[in-house]
């Protein structure tokens, strides 16, 4: 992998390259998440049309179904998924910490935490630690929401995995914590992050897989400044080849968090914002130095009938657009606009026709994709904070 | 519309062409249901690619969402589903008896043949008479499903409906049957099936629609030949454009019913065969001479992932396949089989991604549409015998 920046602009922004074996990836960009490896409703082709350039998929479904080992028999994320350009995988870690249960004694996460889990009401409370017994273990116990099996993984298996899937851009195995979670345990779960990405490190850089997959550091700390500051210290110290920012934020915390960090960071490495799409978070993260996005939310949102537009979300299925005979948006290249009303989007809608989401998912994606693609021009052409105002400025109104 | 054979081959087969406002349909053809203007999961660029000519449309399921004005308004189906190629829709009549509520006080429906209406249960099971009332009414009257409200729909206004949904080819209002009704239902349905095709008739003829959009009458008549010869007669002798042959049949009664009928049907006028799709049917019907076919069966099939292969029906779930890095079918060019292992559709099926569904479904319908395509090429060619016996020896060893 290798970094380019092309033009700064702006606070810490900038737009670049990132080049990988698969083609490169020019930045700031969007990266559509394909969960299963696959995104929701598209084809490949589709993805294509939509101006989308990079794919991240989760390690952790794909651990689950069909199993990391499985992709690489079928010949790895590329291939399987026929997708040919540039592809990430995350570590696993989030959805360990958010959607998997912590099992066992060395796992200090509380049901609160593990929502819609309902193979967690089978077993005792009384196995569930507290939350500061001390955790001095080697990764994150869980149990399946499948099956319920029980699997256990390490900093070591999380790049086993990721090896095995063979993205072009994958992250080293952080906790991710809630941002409700005090100090004292922000504190701890840094340690073990801090850890765990030198371990991630060093097993990669031990495996020949590191001479065509790029390792990203990840750096956490929740809303502390002191955390935050001495988290890119640590992480950003460390030979990643890039860095993931991670975390929850609120809308305020967003940007001095990811300034404390991008301040710190090297600035010649690449930096991926985790799980942020919204407009306005997208303006913040490009301003505060981030070159790369990834987010359910344009393929979430589109599979419920909510779509982008330059004046704010909408929803279909509201009736005044029964007989709207419109496009979603009326100067909008996508196929869902070329092609469709917002009268027969909404009809698809009520009547549950698999055409619906897969078209407003389409327009959602080429949407943010080809917003995050307008600020890089704006940032190759000198007027970012120009763009910015005069989209957040019409954005608002409705949004 | 106009209907030229170019060529006949063995029992009543022939090769023809069905030309209409938007485009010719070169049959024998397999017509893909869009029951909602839509096709489930596929987009018209990709029926096109899989070589589907034309699209039928469910006039009851339009009338009830979003209303057949409201099509009208929209621009007409054409213009509404993006699909240029020739459109047909059925009567509503299949609908209105199999899905819909017999109400009131003139229709004669049991409740046992109306299964899945929940608010049916709300009202008194009093109220719905026996099925041998005397039915002297003008048309069917049924409860939605989907609301309650009460809906009465007569020959003229299934015609009119029609006339606003806007297809190049539409069919007369009929009532469909059950075949376990007993022949006295069956003959006194009869009766109003060509009395609503006579009224269906002079009513589209009394209007400007009638210049281009193609009225097709519908031959009913159960499993007795008697009936189906009378109906062929009836039916045959009035002015429409062609003929839709409706029923429920049996593997057994297939044959011999479309036989009957199609040997009295006038030969110059194209013939519909309602609702059959299995490669079995489909030759048996094209040998009997019908030209064109329509069936659920490769999405319905696709979305729960079942795919047709030439040696029959797989599931794609089935657990050989999880590593199965072969396409559905090897030497299948439809996209699903260009770009996908039936591991990658089998692990989308496992982990319910919707691109599962659509990869199935565009596999089928290439299948089913490119299997009656070869029945033509046979035709022209002169060895549709051969090309039935190779294709059924080898489909029936796993069918």
């Amino acid at each position: 992998m290798r970094f380019e920046i092309e033009k700064k602009g702006p606070g810490l922004s900038r737009a670049g390259r990132i080049v990988t074996p698969h083609g490169a990836i020019e930045t700031p960009a969007f990266i559509v998440v394909g969960t299963k490896a696959a995104v929701r409703g598209l084809t490949v082709e589709m993805l294509r049309d939509a101006g989308v350039q990079s794919v991240l998929a989760n390690t952790y479904h794909l651990y689950m179904q069909p199993g990391d080992t499985k992709i690489r028999d079928m010949g790895g994320l590329h291939k399987v998924m026929n997708w040919e350009g540039p592809t990430w995988t995350d570590s696993g870690g989030f959805q360990v910490f958010s959607l998997g249960a912590g099992y066992g004694k060395n796992v200090g996460k509380v049901l609160k935490d593990l929502p819609n889990i309902p193979l967690l009401k089978e077993r005792d409370e009384e196995e569930v630690k507290p939350r500061l017994v001390e955790i001095d273990h080697d990764g994150a116990a869980f149990k399946s929401p499948l099956d319920g099996t029980v699997h256990f993984i390490t900093p070591e298996r999380s790049i086993e995995m990721q090896h095995n899937i063979g993205a072009d851009l994958i992250f080293a195995f952080d906790e991710c914590t809630s941002p409700s979670e005090p100090r004292a345990y922000q504190r701890e779960a840094l340690d073990r992050t801090h850890r765990w990405g030198k371990r991630s490190l060093d097993y990669h850089l031990s495996k020949d897989n590191s001479k065509r997959q790029a390792l990203f550091g990840i750096v956490q700390g929740g809303r502390y400044e002191d955390l935050r500051k001495e988290s890119a210290r640590a992480i950003g110290e460390m030979a990643f080849d890039g860095f993931g920012i991670g975390g929850s934020f609120d809308k305020e915390d967003l940007h001095t968090a990811v300034r404390w960090v991008n301040e710190i960071l090297p600035e010649g490495k690449p930096r991926h914002l985790l799980g942020i799409g919204e407009p306005e978070d997208l303006f913040l993260g490009v301003e505060q130095g981030c070159d790369t996005f990834d987010c359910v939310a344009p393929t979430r949102l589109g599979r419920h009938g909510t779509v982008y537009t330059k004046d704010g979300k909408m929803h279909i299925g509201n009736a005044k657009f029964q007989e709207d005979l419109r496009p979603i948006e009326e100067d909008c290249p996508c196929y869902a606009c070329k092609s469709y009303s917002r009268a027969y989007i909404s009809h698809l809608y009520k009547s549950r026709e698999m055409l619906g989401p897969m078209l407003c998912s389409i327009h959602n994606v080429h949407f943010i994709v080809g917003l995050v693609k307008k600020m890089r021009s704006s940032l190759l052409e000198g007027n970012f904070d120009e763009y910015k105002r005069s989209f957040l400025a019409r954005y608002k109104t409705q949004g």
